[in-house]
This record gives C-alpha cells, sequence and structure tokens, in this order.
C-alpha cells in the first residue's frame, strides 16, 4: 500500500467522521501539473471565487488523487493562492501584468483589490495600454487596406457584397488613396513628396520676404518739393513710404496656394465621408489657411485701390500653421503632439509651477531691488519682474534685467536655484510619457506585420 | 512496498539508532504542495525561529509521509531555505518587498539580517510606504465622511450615539463643509470656485498696482514758486512727489479682504477644534495676510493724515503668501510641497553643493582677475563674485559680469562645467521623489475608491 | 496497486474506448524533472508546433509514467505551456530574452508572436545585441592577432599553410602593426603617443597662429608720402598691410606635416589591402588633411610671388578635423560616433522638433514686436528671429536679441518653457542610446578575455 | 509495484547491459527537495565541474530513489542545468546576483562564460559591491570603537591583553577621540561645532576683507606738495596709495588660526600613528593652511617694514582650501568627493568631449565670423573663440561675445545644439554613480547597526 493509498484513508475516514466543510481539512489543487496543498477554510476566505466553491462534484475533480485539476500556469497560482492564504493581492514581478490579470479572472478575483505596495505594477501596464492604444490610433505605417474595409469606410458594403460596384465606386477610393495615403502607389509618393516641398517652400517664402534683403522700398517720387536749388531747380524729392518684398514671392506664394487649394478641394471631393473629414484637425487648418491667404489677397487689392498701405500681418502668420500639415509626413510629430495631448495634466502642471514660482520671485525682486538706494532699478514694477522671473526660471538668462542690489541678488540667487528645481520636476513625467510612445512605436515598427494565428479549438 | 515505504523504513530505522537531533538526517518540508528537502543540521543554523524548533510532535507532522506542512507561499520559501543553508539573507525580485517581509515574519527571521547587496530592495519598498503613507495624509480626493465620522469629529460621539444631536449640532457640520470641503455639495463647490477666483483676483491687483501704467501721479500745484516770468505773472509749478495706484484697486483689495475675513470668521466659528484648526499652516498664512491687510490701511490712513507719503512694501509684500491658499484647491500643489518636505536633506544636500562651488569659484575668479592688467575688472570684491558664480554655476548667465583676463576665462570655464555637475547630481534624487509621489498618487486616483474585503475566516 | 498504477489503467481503458486524440484527455510533460500537465486539445491549439505533434510513438514517450520526457528548462516551460492555453505569448520576466528565444525556437514556436505587453522584452534584448554588435566591430581591446588570422588578414593563406612565407610577408604584417595597433610592441606604442603629441600641437599651433599675440604685422615703409613736414624733409609712413604668424609656426606646421605625410605613405605601403584603407574615414581625412596643407603652401608661394595677400581659410580649417584622428587613440570617442551612428533617428527628430519650434517662434515674436510702438524692435525680419528663438529654445540665452514689447515677453515666455520641453523630450533617447553602449563597452572590459569553451558532447 | 519500483529495475538492467555512463542514460537530481531531471551526457558537457563528476559511490546518492541530493536552492538549480543543456550560461533576474555567483561556486562553475546578454547583470552587482566598499570605507556612522580595537589602532595589543596600560596609555585615546570623533563625547561633539563655526568665520572674514566697504583707504598725507594755493599757504596732498581691510578682521583671522594651530598640534600630539596621519589629506590641507598664515603674516611684516605694499594673493587664497576641512563633518561632501574618484573616467570623457567641441565650434565660428564684411567681429582669433564656445556649449550664454554673421549664427546654432548633447551624454553617467553611493548611504543609515549572527553549525 502506498502513502497515497495510506492518505487517502485517512481522508475517507476524516469524511466519514467530519464533513468535507471540515475547515482543518487539507485539500490539493493540481494547476498545471503542479500539486499546491492548502486547507479548505483558507479557500473560503475570499467568497464568491472559483476556489471558494469547490466541491468534489466537480468534473476536474480526481477522486482516486483526491485532488482538483485546473490547466493553468503553475507559477502564477502560488501568487493566487498566497492571495487566499494572507488576505493580500500583490503582483507577481516575473510575468506580464496582463498575464497575471487573465489568470485574476480566471480565478475569479478582483484585480483592483491590489495592495498599495503593487499599484504602481498595477498600473503601469495599463499604461502601457493605453500607449499602445495611441499608437494604434496613429496609423504609423498601416497595411493597404483590402477591397473591404474600403468599401466599409466609404459606405458601400451592400454593394460590395452584391459585387454592384459601379465605376466611381471603384474609382473614388483610388482617387482617395492617391491624396491620403502615400504607400498607396508611386504617384501617391510623388503626390506626398511634392506637398512637403510645398508646404516647405510657401514657410520658407513666408519668413524669407520679411526680410530686409528681399524687400525693395516704395518709393514716391515728389516733384516740386518746395525747396528751389542753387540753380533755380525745383527739387525732386522721394520718400520711402514702405517697403514690399520681390514680386516673386507673390508668384510663389500664388504657386503654392493654387496647389493647397487644388488639394483641399480635390480631398474634400473623394473624402469618404465628409463630416468627419470636415471635423478633423488638418483639415480645419488647411481651409483657415487657405481662406486666409484668399482674403489677404482680396484685402491687399482693395487697400491698395484705396492707397493704404498697412499690412495685415495676423492674415499672413496664419501660415505657420501650415507646418502641422507636415504631422501627415512624419510620425515623429505624432507622436509630439499625442505626447503633449496624453501629458495635459502634467503640462498644466508645470505652467502652475512655473506661475506659482514667477509671481513670487518676480514680488519679491520688485521689493528687493527697491529697498535700496538703486538709481539704475530695471524692476519698475512686479509685472516687468515677471518676465525677469520667467527667464531666470527657465535657466535661459538674457541679461536685459539684472538686480543691482544685494537683496535683489538673493532673490534672484535663489530664483535661479529654485528654477532648476522647478522645471526639473514635472518635466521628466512629461520625457517618460514621450519616451513611453517613442520606444512603443519604435519596437511596433521592427515587429513583422503579419501574424500566425492561434487557433481556437 | 513503494519506495516512500522503503524511505520511511529506513527513516524508523534512523531514529532508532540515532535521535530526530541527527544533523545529517533530512527533513521534509512540504510547503503549500511543494516538498523541499534539507538537513536537519542546517535548520539548526538560525536558532529562535519557527524551522529550528520543528519536531515531529507538532501537528503539522505528518508521520505517514514523514514531512511537515506549511500553508504558505512555495516559491518565497526556497529563499527562506537558502538563508538557512547559506546563512545569508537575499530578497527575491519576482515577489513583492512586502510579502516577502510577511514570510519573514512567519518563519520568526528578522529582515534587517538582508545582505548589503539587497538593501536597495530592502529600503525601497519603506521608501514606498513613507510615499503611500504621505499620500494618504494629503486626502487627494476622500469620500464624503460618514455622519458617525463627523460626530467624532466635531466630538460629539456620546450625542451621536444618543441620538441627540441639536439643531446646531446638524448644521454646524454642514456649514464646515461648505467652507472646508468642495466636494461636499453644490453650494460648497461654488464658494471653492469664488475663493479660488477672489485669491487670484487679489494676486493679479496687488501686482497691476506697481505697474506705471496703474499709477496716478500725485502733483502737488504751488502756486508763486518765486519765479517771475516774463509778463510779470508768478509762475504755478507742479512737483510730482509719488505716484498712487488707480482708486479701483482699493475697491478691488476691500472686497477682496472683506471676503477673506468673512471666509476666515466663519471658517474660525464653524471649524469642529479650534485649537487645531489655528495651529494648521494655511490657518496662519490666513490669518497674517488678514491681519496685514487692516493694519496696512489703518497705517495708510494715520500716515496721510501725517502727511508722510512712506509706502510700507513689508506689509503689502506679504498678499504673496496668499497664492498658498491654492494648496487647498489644487493637489499638484500639495505634492510639490511633500516632495520638498521629504527632500529636506536632498534640498540641503543642494544648497551645500552650490554654496561650496560658489565661494570657491568667486574666491579663485577674484584672484584671477586681478592677476592681469585688467582696467574693466567687474570682480571688485570676493561677496560681488559670489552673485556671478551663482549665476554661471545655475548656467543662468546673465552677462552681467563677465571675466576679461585669460585666467579669469578659465575659470569661468570650470565654473560652468561643475555647475552642470554640482546641480545635476542631488537633483535627480528630489525628482525621484517627487515622481514617486506623483505617480503614486496618479495610480491611487485611477483605482476605483469601493474595495471587495476579504474575511478573516 | 499505486494511484499511478490506477490511473494509468483509467488511462489504458480510455485509450481502448476512444482515441488518444480524444481533446480532454490528460497528458504529461515531464521538463526537466518537472511535470506539467495539460489537455490533449490545448496542445492543438498552435499547429505545426513540436508539441502539437506528440504521439505515443515518440522517443521521449514513457509508457510506464505514460508521460512525455524533454530536456529543457522546468520553469520557462510554464509559460511556453501558458502560450498553450491562453493563445497568448508573454515573456517572462526572471529570465534573460535570448534564454527564453532559445526554448521557443525548441519548441518551434516563433518570437514575432508577442503580444504587445511584451514588445518592449522582445526588442530591449534585440536593442541589446545591436549594441553588443556595435562595441564588437569597435575592435576596443583586441588581444594580439595569430599568425594564421595576420596571413588571412593579408590574403596569404596558402603561403602560410604551406609554410613558404619570403621576408617580406614577415616583415610588412610587423611594420603595419607598429603603424596601426598601438598594443603590438613597445616601439608602436611609443609611435602611438608620438601621433597624439604632433596631433595635438599641430591643433594647438593652428589655433595659436590666429591668435594677436602671436602674430606679426607686416608693415610696409613708404618713403615720399607726399606730406612735406616742417623742417623740409618728406615723411616715411608705414602702412599695416595685415598680419602674419611667427615663423616658429611655419616650422611647426611643417614638422607635423612632415611626420603625417611619413605616417600616411607609411600606412598605405605597409597596409593588407589599399582599396579597403583607402576607403576608410580615417584615411581619407588624413589625406584631405595632408593634401591641403600641401596646396596652401604652394598657393601661399604663388600668392607671395604674385604680392597678393588673400588667406585661404578654408584650406588652413581642414586641419581641424586632424581632431577625429584621435578616435583611433581614444575608445571614448569612438562610442560618441558610434552613438550619434545609432541614434541618427532621434537627432532628426531633435533637428525636426527644434526647427519646427523655431520657426514658429520666429514668426510669432517678429509679429509680436510689430504689434505695438517699438522704436528699439530688434526683430527685424523672422529669419532674424530664428537666431533669437534658437538661442532661447536651448536656453542659452545671450542676451544680445531681445523682445521689447508685452507680447513679444509672452513670446518668449512661451518660448523658453516651450525650448525646454523640446530638447528635453528627445534628448533622452540618445542619451539612453550612449549609455547602453558605454556600460556595455565598460562591462566588456571588466570581463576576463579568455573563456572556458564549453563541450559540445 | 510501483512506477517507480518500475523504473528502478528498468534502470538496474540498463546498468546491466549498458555502463552507468551511457549518454543515453538518465539521471535524477533532487536538489533542495525539487527532482530535475537530465540525460548523464549533458552533464559531462562542462568538464571538471560538480556535476561532471557524478558517481553512484557518492554519499549523496540514493540508490533506492535512484537519485543524487543536494542541499541546494532549487530554483536557482534549473538555470545552472540549463547551463549544462544549451551551454549558454544566463543569470536569473528573480534573484540576487551575489546568490546566484554562490551556487555557481558551489557547482564549481565559472561566472566569466556569462553571456554577453547578461555582461550588464554580471557587472551591476559587482559595482554594487564596489559601491558598498567605498561607503564602509567612509565611516560615515560608525560605532564607538570598543576598548580592545582603540589598544590595536595605538599598538598597545600587548599591553592591553597584559592589562598593564598606563596612564598615558589610558588617557591619551580619550583625547585624540575628542578631536577625531565627535560622537565620542559631549565635550567632542563641542569641539566639533566649534571646528565647523571657526572654519566659516574664517571663510567669512576671507571673503568680507575684499569688498571695499570693510576695506580702509590708506592714505598718505603729504606736505608741502610743491602746489602754491592762492592764500601763500603750501597745499596738503592726500595720495591714496593702497587699501587694508579693517583691523577687526586682523584679529578674526588671528583668533581662527590659533584655534586652527592649536587643533592640529593637539591631534598631532594625541594620533595613533604619527606617519599614517600626516599622509591624510585632511591633514596635507591642515598643514599647508597654517603654514601659509604664518608666512603671510611674516611677509607682511617684513614688506611693510620695507615700505611695500605688495598683497600676496596666493596665500590668502590658500585659505580657501579650509572649505574641505568640513568633509569631516558633513556626509554629503565625503560622497561627493568619492563620486569624483569613482567616475574619474567619465570626468575625464566629459572633459575630452567638451574639448573636442569647443575647439571644432571655435575654429568654425572664427572663419565663419571673417567670411563676411563684419566690423563688430569679436572673434579676433581661435583662443578667443574656445571661451565663447565653452559659453555656449555649457549653455551659460553669458552675451558678451556674440556672432554676427548669418554663417557665425548657423556655428552658434549648431554649437548650442550640440552643447546640449555633449554635456548631456556623459554627465547621466555620474549621475548615476552619485546616486548608487547617495542611495546605498541612505539604505545603510536606515538599517539598524546590530545584526544577529548566523550560527556556522
Ligand atoms: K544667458
Ligand atoms: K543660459
Amino acid at each position: 500500500m502506498t502513502t497515497k493509498q495510506l492518505r487517502n484513508l485517512k481522508h475517507e475516514k476524516l469524511q466519514a467522521t467530519s464533513s468535507w466543510m471540515d475547515p482543518e481539512q487539507r485539500v490539493i489543487l493540481n494547476v498545471g501539473g503542479i500539486r499546491h496543498e492548502t486547507y479548505t477554510h483558507v479557500l473560503k476566505k475570499i467568497p464568491a471565487t472559483r476556489l471558494s466553491r469547490l466541491t468534489p462534484n466537480l468534473a476536474n475533480y480526481d477522486s482516486v488523487l483526491n485532488e482538483y485539476f485546473f490547466d493553468r500556469h503553475p507559477g502564477v497560482f502560488a501568487m493566487i493562492l498566497n492571495y487566499y492564504r494572507t488576505g493580500k493581492l500583490h503582483y507577481p514581478t516575473n510575468v506580464c501584468g496582463p498575464l497575471f490579470e487573465e489568470e485574476l479572472e480566471f480565478w475569479g478575483l478582483d484585480a483592483n483589490q491590489v495592495e498599495p505596495c503593487c499599484w504602481m505594477t498595477y498600473t503601469q501596464h495599463r499604461d502601457t495600454q493605453d500607449t499602445l492604444a495611441v499608437i494604434e490610433s496613429l496609423d504609423l505605417d498601416r497595411d493597404p487596406p483590402t477591397e473591404e474595409e474600403v468599401a466599409k469606410k466609404f459606405g458601400w458594403e451592400d454593394d460590395y457584397y452584391s459585387h454592384s460596384l459601379n465605376w466611381w465606386q471603384r474609382t473614388k477610393p483610388r482617387l482617395w488613396a492617391l491624396f491620403d495615403d502615400p504607400n498607396s502607389s508611386k504617384l501617391a509618393q510623388i503626390r506626398s513628396y511634392l506637398s512637403v516641398i510645398v508646404v516647405l517652400v510657401s514657410i520658407l517664402s513666408f519668413m524669407a520676404k520679411t526680410h530686409p534683403y528681399f524687400r525693395i522700398p516704395q518709393i514716391t517720387v515728389i516733384y516740386e518739393t518746395g525747396v528751389i536749388l542753387e540753380n533755380r531747380r525745383a527739387a525732386i524729392g522721394a520718400i520711402k513710404d514702405f517697403t514690399q518684398p520681390w514680386s516673386h514671392f507673390f508668384y510663389i506664394d500664388a504657386i503654392c496656394n493654387v496647389w493647397f487649394t487644388f488639394e483641399l478641394i480635390a480631398r474634400l471631393f473623394f473624402c469618404p465621408n465628409i463630416s468627419k473629414f470636415l471635423r478633423s484637425p488638418l483639415t480645419i487648418i488647411d481651409i483657415i489657411c487657405t481662406v486666409a491667404y484668399y482674403i489677404d489677397l482680396l484685402l491687399h487689392a482693395i487697400l491698395l485701390q484705396a492707397g493704404s498701405i498697412v499690412t495685415l500681418d495676423f492674415l499672413s502668420m496664419i501660415c505657420v500653421m501650415r507646418l502641422f500639415k507636415l504631422t501627415q509626413h512624419f510620425s515623429g510629430l505624432k507622436i509630439l503632439i499625442q505626447t503633449f495631448k496624453a501629458s495635459a495634466e502634467e503640462l498644466g502642471l508645470l505652467v502652475f509651477f512655473v506661475l506659482l514660482a514667477i509671481v513670487i520671485f518676480a514680488a519679491l525682486v520688485y521689493y528687493a531691488e527697491r529697498s535700496q538706494l538703486n538709481p539704475d532699478n530695471q524692476f519698475t514694477s512686479i509685472p516687468t519682474g515677471l518676465w525677469w522671473s520667467l527667464i531666470t526660471v527657465s535657466t535661459v538668462g538674457f541679461g536685459d534685467m539684472v538686480p543691482k542690489t544685494w537683496l535683489g541678488m538673493v532673490v534672484g540667487s535663489v530664483c535661479a536655484m529654485m528654477g532648476v528645481l522647478t522645471i526639473a520636476l514635472p518635466v521628466p513625467v512629461i520625457v517618460s510619457n514621450f519616451s513611453n510612445l517613442y520606444s512603443h512605436s519604435q519596437a511596433r515598427s521592427k515587429l513583422p506585420k503579419k501574424r500566425r494565428r492561434v487557433l481556437q479549438a
């Protein structure tokens, strides 16, 4: 007779004398081949879970070996059983968080019961999942969509399934891909490169035409200025009223904007869903920039007619927003924007800390500089001091305003030191958000796209 | 006859010939279902522990299987037993620190015996616990207190349990909640927003009224200045004595301070425990600011009467402290303050390093700049050099003082490089304190508040 | 009858009634001594793998114990089996990545199927392998090559194996080592130190000779200047045309360049493979610098002849490239260059972010400064503003250009704050690339070079 | 008949037919209760180790169970056995490095054979041990030494053991403790505080006396200046030759130096080992400072006698070194100094990178500023440019020198960006050295000093 038979005998006797519910009764749990043992009463500690409801009537009870078989991860189960034993749920650190949570779910346990010391582990993989969802939504390097997906996007599923797509329904998606997805065809790639170039040219022209080198003074020649020169001829005066950029810039801008208008109209015409398209931030920017250009053109013509020389800075400045059109083409920029979105709270914290610091130091330096005789005092008011304290806190330190008194220097010193801390504290949180997004997107791009399926037999 | 029976036989024989205490005797420890084996003498190595006192008389000894059963985590026990084997206590890194310490406690072992290589693991979760305690104390988003808790806080337990709370005892807590807990009611939330706005308005007014744009010159017109103008009329002179802020600011300040006074009195009147309330830092700031305002008002009136024009900068500057009233409303600010509290030692280190660096470089640059003929020497003394070396060390670099000699430039170069290090070394420690506090508070806020209880059966 | 025999009986019966392929059939997998259990149908989930093809006909099937034996790591197998159970592949974090991948390979599984939550673990050790490959290629402290390796490198394997190397074939490698490998001999070490010194002297001379202290004014004395002095003698004028460096520098440069030429020719003569040698970046730099020197010398002679005083800055500036010759001697520099190579993408990101930020802020500050009456406006055009915004974004803050209007200051403040973020975001990724390379190279240098072999019995 | 008996039978048969050395023979290794199984030939793969030499003749061979028993960590053994299986040694990450190495040593394996992917794990705990050794050597908060230790330190072991210590031998250690160990007695603590105060006063006096406010002009009155005033009286002239600090400073310095001299002599007199004491860096600094003071005093007296007014800056500057006397009292400073010692290589790297960057950018900016017509060129030579490029690279940016041409601005921009990288790359390595030292010393200070001993039964 083996020891196990002996034990089974003992067990049967126990069952005869006491109920199976005897709390001091040992129970064997065969999890994936590894046998865990505990007392029955331990499993009752957490009610309404798979283990608290164990009875010998279950299919996985082996009356010969007197054990319950569960086809689960045996290592992770040690942590699960420990939760029953100690009443404290800790995450193991040798397996991935989601794997543990899947086990918790199987055993009917709640991941929220996790102990405070494991909160970070608990939230960490939730953050990872958020990060992955963001990256997924960025559509960084998507596969070419299947015909079915395309038909769905355009809302022609019915026609697609009934194989009754007409010519337009077959052509429109291709034209849309030409203007939307650079990887769809050779032509789309050329279109994409052209777009980037036109945006860059437009920005360069926008910047260059403000430079004196590229501006022509608008000179008004005035005959009979009233001044009679020595040889009795009336002087001819010249007044430099204002300067205008080279006329070349006008043509460059015109060409660029024709392209933008064409692109915008084409997209508007070929897009699968106009209302969704019009609500995308990039389209809004595009429309604003294009409209601004035409308004600028119009106003310029009117004003020239009227002889006015007022330039509308606001309208031309809108052009800079065109830079954000590059997000379509550079994944790094997409990640940057997502980082700022994901770090909204931390950015708020940074701004709040900086505001707090600069208000305090502006007030302190203002009074400090007035406390001594200080003829060169540059801190004429607290609002002026705000500029100084921000420039000091950010360690830029232009030096256009500098405290001159002893007390002011002490305030400046503390401000410089606090600046280092004020910025050093919230920035790493934002940096880690960016690193997460960036490193996960890098990891994703290194993985092969096609993945073998697991059969759900 | 099975092998186990064989072994048991052998075992019985051994027990007959030698005592159970035979050090070469093997002992089987069934921990949570997994059987660990070792020699008896190994368990004797650490005296006065659960394992060193094992005898076959214990209830958990199974004479059939010749093993001791312990209902504990089997994986962690491998580390515990290894401590007996090698005499060195190492922390496992696949389970959470507190889980391991709970096991250590069960086995009667002392966590302090940990090897130096695991000190960091040992202190890390202690730090985590400190962090969690700090976050708990911050009361970031507490649940609304139950009536019982409220009664306890106000010291009316007896009345509460005897259901004899009078009208005032029922109303006072509600009024206190109105002024203390923005989440208690809609009205409390409005009161809270109003408070924030009044504080901001008060700070903005405080800053704006120092700006020349908002100041009115106080002009004294003097008739008969003694100067007799050409047409024999006595000149009328005007002396700009000083400037005064717009009178609007007086009213803004008055309204703000009326609100602050009202709030302070209300809180004082409704608070559960006056002496505790008066000892809280926020109340002290509040009282100081309010009292300062009234003293300022009084002195101003007296001085105007006396014809004096001295402004009391110190009293108005106290207003900036009102910014700290915002800590009540922004959890980020609470975490910042806790970070500075928790990092007192590291901040001391930072200040000490910076002081050391600036004293050395101020002395060096002072002598360096005197070592050569240098007519524009700005480093007239070592104390002057302190300002320069601090501004250089913090990489702000205003440029108001710059070394002009070769030797001075070398000193400046070393100072700039050392500055990077002086600050880079202690700051990450402070940053990690902040990150810990911030990330744990973020993790806490993501967890559901209600938690299922584990039965202590 | 033991329980196992019972089970085997049951098993045989099952086999009789149903096929072995009964999906509810349990299967025992003895992996390295630890018995894992699961259902047959679980192993069928991932087709075309070692476990899905299990049949009792295999050599490792033990019909007595009814188990399959595999001589593999039992702990890692729990993760492998869990992949079959859950259909999700997670990496364990208690073993090294490559170890897990080796197990995956053995079991016929594909590491690419890894779940998104483990992507970072998956790519991390791939990055480590890339890092190690880079360090290996740096040849940081290589062992002296064997005679066989040398012969192979020079392409004389045939002669080496036939023991017919002639005098030149025995001497050339030694001479090459003298000029290439400082660790090959005492003389080679002296040669190496000499090379470093000559490079440093050449750079110092290059810098020093631009300093006014080391330059002699070239004075042309002009008799009969046309000015007649009081005492009727024609004045003698002196014109300082230009300055020339001390003639000592000419000799220093000459000596240095003779050494460089000698070294270059020697290397060219003794190198194992001329075409490969000529394509190495260091050789190209060497040739350019040496040729530039001789062209400079020639042009100088010609120009002096022609009486011209034009200095060819471009040619002398090439000398600075000599600094990169030091890479041969300092491993830190090699790591720096490899970091920049490995971080090409991140550097691109940094440049892109900075360009984006400076263009936006240059445009904003330009219009902001024009929005108010601002006589001292320094932002005359957007291109000028680019310099200011870069200097602000990088927190250098020279202070040569400073916004003067309120709006400009607001733009400047945002620019200073964004600068901190723009740079703080991509830099840590580059820093971690450097840290990886540096720490791995440090780790490698601490390991003993000779390693004991494992027999592949 | 149990399955195990069956197997044993099979085993005996196998032993009869083939030798035990049959490579396909399975072998069972019971390590701490867990049974690992492998093939005999696998254990032969790594020769000359404990497992390759296994024979049934060993004491730990159990012929009944046909297994070898080893009283070691069962989890770690899975990694050890895997080394035999795969021929690759990986570190497990769920146990501490030293624990694994102890196991490796037991099994007769060489930790140096570790795979490249685990190099970092391998070196990490070696670095930890170095860090711990450094902290140990810092003697941060040592226990009071026993009488025996004291006697040993003074070289009086013989007298101590023969209980024949005379009065001086009993008193001297106490006096030494008074001057060396602030924790030894109340008086020693007061002495220690006094020392810190005297050092600080001495440094403050040293700085303050350079300030004009604390200096008295030395005026020489000259009668009969040669100038005859209008009212025929000879003028009395006054020449401000030089300034002298207030005489109070002379007394402060004298008192401080008397204390330093007294302390130095006392230490010299009471120290346990004079030659060792004289070789300690702090004693050397102490002696230099004290001697410098007396030489300064002497020279001053002689020079005053001689009528000379030359001040010896060098001698007074030595005083700043007194700051390092504070290392005795502040553990933070000790850690800073150790960090610089431990990071010598990385500091070298930092200096090398910075030098490389500033030389290149100084040359580039020099030629860039000369490439255009630039009347305000401040970059008159490359050495001058070195100062600018260092100040730019360190992001201090004083603004005393600024490029004025387009090309110069481009160079400046690249310099500012590269500066961020040049410094950001090597600094984190130094920072991590500091963090390690600091956090380990913090961890150590939190542990209880007394530790329970493990019996080596
Ligand atoms: K600056
Ligand atoms: K700066």
